[in-house]
């Protein structure tokens, strides 16, 4: 019988059993393959909110995943049972004044999956079946594994990042937090021609998976947080959602200079140089999700001309949820850890 | 004899005799016309330093001036004695890595008149003559009077701000803080095609300004400082110098939109919620002086497509400086206050 | 009984009696208001075709109308019988490659109304009643008439083109062929900030309107089509659809300048200087249609920022289509003639 | 005794000895490493001129070159005898308007090593030696040979070319032309992150080096030109300077792209589907020489992160370079020949 994985409130974690679903016509039935735990399910799993979003009703989390096809509404065409797909989560209205403008990721009727960001809450993918729509897949050859496609969604956030840094080639790039995001960002930052990327984290394993992602030097922040970088990067980008990393990444920046939010900040604000983005003509940028870097991502991913296989720390089976959960949040021994279904154990 | 005025420190103001300067083949001397006080001239005068630069030598302020030729340089041709004449401040290297990129405003080896950043000092313009390279100098007709013509600098900060801003056709602005750039910013964004302008500041003299200046919308902020203006800009430009006007700022900033830091804000820092530069993706970009809009500012005024006579609150002599400071520094009643010469009073 | 005008085939213009038209949920009958006669719609008359689009079933033409609600179908909210209305002809898919881009003029689905460029072909408004979906107007005031209100949609294409220049601000910008649409680009390139704007044609009433446009130089070419401007604009719009004139716009670029193609030059191709884009580094780029600038337009206009009543010559009842195509076609009398219905002349 | 290689008129290449130099302050005199032989060089052996520069007096073509340096002038810092250095043979003059833009390629007063754009004419680099001035030298390391470092110039127009592309992440990307310049562009789009990079060649050469450079796909066009690339690419590059080339160009981009123009066209003109421009929305924009990528393609050569060595077909003496023109010109048996001088061979 197949399970979901539900989260009740901080730290209560259940499972269900998953009734048949019904499909409407351009509806598909995936079966989970890999799905990824980001930092956004750590936060409704230990706090029961994720930045201001709170968990109102029993949220499935779930945004990152890879699957194989099961069954297949009436008019989907091109996609047959067994057909290995990724899945974006992001369903954009088409419509809104910011779609038409090209920026589907701020779309005022956003439909994210495992996300409580509006009510009723949108289900994700830690569960062993879900129904999507026909446009949220994209059917992949079977070189790629499971475990690797599940990083299509991540991988879009860090090429969304990079996109919003504007041209990188010949460009000195300071990447500030080396978690999955982070090291992403240097495969992508590197892939868009970055000259010479500089990775800082406080800790030693995110460094050392900086380093298998490709960055050219790696700086430890000491107790202060200040790495001593100023005025050494063109570009920063700021994925460790951190108030001190972020006024390293303005202390690094050269005149003229662009610095990324990517990282999730205090919601209530921070301490920030504000004085120097003006007199320096900084620019301070945030990146939210992703549009169509979502494809970009599965591209990169199956030619592997960005290889995330080196950030895949381990894979537990979707019942182990809570153990994956525990492993997730201690970053001093992991980077990417992920639930897999019976499809990628089979 | 000319005179010159010389801040020694806060609230030390004199008057030197300035002796015969002799001229390089490509400079010129200029007798003042109008010189308009500025922020960083109040700043220098009432506390002996304006942001980050301390005055450690006596300093002669003034950066926004207009005059009338005297004498030119062996090598000097085409401005003869008595042309009115636009001058530009700024004096960028033409070589350094900012220069090439085409931002001479980010100059590492700028030299800016009238201004404490470099030692020593580059003098400036509060005096009865003085000597400025040909490059310097914009050559005007006699229709425009030197009282219009020394609005050219703070024109070319506001036109430079606009161009921050990117594209403003069919875009709703927002400019906080209704001094002499606001108002400039406001008759900027205009002539740059802005669908609708708000203007907001805490007073009622600044706001007929902004009214004078074309703003579509006038909003005086409370206590609070917010002016509850949610969503409703697409471009704000922040022009106070003021963390409660940058809150509103970044309230009122639709998502995807941008602010434009123009004003001077605390050195130390201010609290700025980033996790919403994050998540509506904003961007926050800083605007420091400006480059080739000087020429622009100055072409504007003398076509009069803008207009900045409605700004100019009084002109009072040179001699008068002390008194000057003093009105311009009260924003009840004043907007722009300018020092003349002999050679407007003629 | 509502009526219909269709050509058959180049000159065959034929009236139909209208059958009375089911609404779905979200559609809306309007009653026109004024449309006005466009160069498409002058080829499809006299040619039987518009560039690659030919005529393949009787066409209806017309796509820049405006009207008053006659009836709403059953889900339409905020539009009542009697409110007048701008009518977007453009409706992109909101879901293809180009649409997601923020590009929906491009879009590879488009329904554009009037239009034979797919088949069967989207009938367009010259005619009493006509059927649209509710997202395709916008309501506006009593205070702009009909035939104001008409211009709408060359305006889009006018700002549309602007758009694709870049910011305008302190530049000097040149147009070649002053007919409606040159002449709405002289009105959008002014409010968007240019410092001066010249204007070329052929004949003598195009440059009159030109002026009455707000032109601050009128240049009429001689039979070489060479009006000697070499070096002298920053931006060309090419409005006229003629090579010479097109040459002249490459001749008077200046080094790293734009030349926008709004008009619609022979499909065949034409003669071009394309070693002087490589030497001088131009960019000669297209601007098709319009998106969000159709809002935009009806905005500028109901505000009057942008004044278009200059532009129109004459109006004439729907039944004399004939008679207002051969005014329309003749350019040493007309700029911009419409057709008008019951409502407009009630 | 040192000797110089000047062009006296088409096929006439007479070898002189050159005179001990005076060196300025700032200037250094080079020793020959190796040089480059560019197209422009071959138009002007074999036809007296290339483009419109026609040769006016005796002219030493040669500019891509890299040597050591022999003297310095009193006011050199840094540069030591024997010391291996990339020659940028760009001279701009940081003053003109194209300069302050931050477009110095553009400068109205530039000076370029080995061009007849100007009379007198700029000598150029094939010679053993030649005077510089110290900013057009970058001191490099050992690991690098002179033959690939004289590739920093065509990778510097090549770099160059792809910053005028816009971003190339995700991106199709068609190069035409698959020379020196075409595979060194195909290196910088990979760098750039194009996902996916076509190269299209009329002969077998040609086609082979762009697969060593790293091409996805290879085309060969067949003698009607077209290649049957209709709607492919998102970026073309047209590099062959070549009509044919161009249509297949604009047939292959997909609404909205961007054509850039490397190659040289004829001077007079050519055929162009400019309606296509305007209709698909295209942009057609020049690249012409660099400007900071210069300092790019060093970097880039040095970390080896781009290999030029796969596209270097021969070296031959400085004496030998009426052979070494033949050699060059053949594009059946070679892509890059390099003059050599006497450090090169040591």
């Amino acid at each position: 019988m197949p399970l979901s994985c539900k989260i009740h409130a901080a730290r209560d974690l259940r499972f269900e059993q998953q009734a048949d679903a019904e499909l409407g016509p351009h509806q598909v039935e995936v079966q989970l393959g890999a799905a990824g735990i980001c930092g956004s399910d750590l936060h409704y799993y230990f706090h029961g909110r994720a930045g201001a979003f709170q968990i109102r009703e029993p949220l499935t989390p779930g945004h990152e995943a890879s699957g194989a096809v099961l069954r297949t509404g009436s008019a989907v065409k091109g996609l047959s049972p067994g057909t290995k797909v990724a899945i974006n989560p992001s369903q954009a209205c088409g419509s809104c004044g910011y779609c038409r403008k090209g920026r589907e990721n701020l779309c005022t009727q956003m439909r994210f999956l495992g996300s409580a960001s509006i009510f009723p809450h949108v289900q994700g993918m830690f569960r062993d079946r879900f129904v999507v729509n026909e446009r949220q897949l994209t059917a992949v050859g079977t070189d790629i594994t499971f475990g690797e496609l599940a990083f299509a969604e991540p991988l879009a956030v860090a090429l969304h990042s990079v996109n919003r840094c504007g041209p990188l080639l010949g460009k000195t790039v300071l990447v500030t937090g080396a978690g999955t995001i982070g090291c992403l960002i240097v495969m992508a930052a590197r892939v868009a021609g970055a000259a010479r990327i500089i990775a800082c984290d406080v800790a030693e394993h995110p460094l050392q998976a900086a380093s298998a992602s490709g960055a050219d030097m790696l700086v430890r922040s000491d107790a202060s947080g200040n790495p001593g970088l100023s005025d050494s990067a063109d570009i920063c980008l700021e994925a460790a959602g951190n108030v001190k990393a972020l006024a390293a990444c303005i202390d690094a920046c050269r005149r003229g200079g662009r610095i990324v939010q990517v990282g999730t900040l205090p919601a209530d604000g921070v301490h920030f140089p504000a004085n120097a983005v003006m007199a320096r003509e900084l620019e301070y940028v945030g990146a939210f999700r992703f549009g169509i870097e979502f494809d970009w991502a599965v591209d990169y991913l199956v030619s592997r001309r960005i290889d995330a296989r080196p950030l895949l720390t381990a894979q537990l089976p979707l019942k182990d949820a809570a153990a994956a959960f525990d492993l997730a949040a201690d970053k001093s021994r992991s980077t990417k850890v992920q639930l897999v279904g019976e499809a990628a154990m089979a």
